[in-house]
């Protein structure tokens, strides 16, 4: 034991303990700020193949940093003690493409054929947005990031398909050039925007009525500026009613050893 | 002599050949492509120091390539033969902040005491631009590209200071997304833009009525992108009042052994 502060090694992997053992259930954002978080999809074999094709064409929405072995619930590429079935704070299940349950631990529902897929997430590139003072106005107004369905569709992949789901954090013009500069560096976290402006052409509608979280203000002078969000697989993974798949409840996500910066270019 | 197709090096010798004999006095745009053209101040020491200050403090849009020393003609680290005398297609000179004439060689003004500063020029990302698919409306449209004089301020430097002046070319959103990231790779080539969108929000009242160069259409789901100008020390310039200044016209420039990829970055 040391006395000093924490390392963010010890920060990780004491909170994944604290998920691992229930005693932690909320959001991850704003935790082990530096450690790299992730989206998570766990389903069949049967449907592996096709997701990682869905994964491979759609690399901005469906960024992949790790894939386990089938039937083996580890994640050693992300951490090497992590276990896929007891480490995310929250699990949705779905059945036939529809929410089924939410559980806390999905030991029960593991399958020896059960695949397990880790996605990039924007809490990386909201870190470096911040560090450069232009932290997102979710974080300032502490909700959920405005989540829209677009009409940019994805490219399918077997029985995966459906539109991207876009983020949306508003900008000055100025800081939205610099803000693209940032999160270009990410693109293992959904990288540079996809769109800024007329919310309508890519197919939404009211900012202030967000499809997933919360709605966030815009001020005079700024513009609307969309990233392409990890929540786009969840649309594909509805899309293709699969007997049963099991995600990270939104916002809380699998914390990983690796660093945003590991993944980071330039 | 090859028989085969010339070499970019003799392209730009040549070039630079035929400006000095003056057989080219017309503008460089895509000429010799993919080496790398300059802006063009020269002036006496006294204003030099301030000069070289104002570069300094302004770095997007004097993004100093090369000074000379002082009463040198040369520029050795742009080109060994470089002549700043002969080798542009044609001067401007002011007298007293006004412009006072035009030429093709300066031979006869050349003064002892004079230095010469070149600046990088867009000609380098415009080049990179179209190499991804987004060339500039003023190079599909054969025009010179659209100046405005802007409500950015410069930050003075001695008897330096004015306004901004920024180029303008239209973009989807999406495409203006991939030049901030294409541009961005050249900062010493003005780099990224400084603004995008409302036009007003930046001083500018009719994107139609340029103050220099010439107007491009703006189509459908287009926005207005603004790059900094090299033609914004020439306002400085004027603000400053100096006996005598010489710089190149707009369009033609000095052509220069270094390529746009040596001072591209990532």
């Amino acid at each position: 034991m040391t006395n000093g502060p924490l390392t963010l090694m010890q920060q990780t992997s004491a909170l994944r303990q604290a998920i691992r053992n229930q005693e932690h259930t909320g959001p991850t954002s704003g935790l082990a700020t530096g450690a790299m978080q992730g989206n998570v999809v766990i389903l069949p074999k049967e449907y592996a193949d096709e997701f990682l094709m869905f994964c491979h064409l759609n690399p901005v929405p469906c960024p992949l940093i790790g894939v386990s072995a089938v039937g083996d619930y580890r994640m050693p590429m992300l951490g090497e003690d992590i276990d896929m079935r007891t480490d995310i704070p929250e699990y949705y299940v779905y059945r036939n493409g529809e929410e089924a349950e939410r559980c806390y631990d999905i030991s029960s529902l593991w399958q020896d054929d059960m695949v397990a897929f880790v996605l990039g997430c924007s809490f990386s590139f909201e870190n470096a947005l911040s560090q450069v003072g232009l932290t997102p106005r979710n974080i300032e107004e502490d909700v959920n990031v405005s989540m829209f369905e677009s009409s940019i569709p994805t490219k399918p992949a077997g029985r995966f398909y459906g539109n991207t789901v876009v983020t949306m954090r508003p900008y000055t013009p100025k800081d939205a050039i610099r803000a693209i500069q940032v999160t270009t560096r990410f693109p293992k976290a959904h990288g540079a925007p996809l769109h800024f402006g007329d919310p309508s052409s890519i197919g939404i509608n009211d900012l202030a009525i967000p499809d997933f979280g919360d709605p966030v203000s815009v001020k005079e002078g700024e513009v609307p500026v969309f990233w392409a969000c990890g929540v786009t697989p969840q649309l594909a993974i509805k899309n293709a009613k699969l007997p049963i798949c099991i995600t990270h409840a939104p916002g809380k996500m699998l914390v990983t050893d690796l660093l945003d910066a590991d993944l980071a270019v330039f």
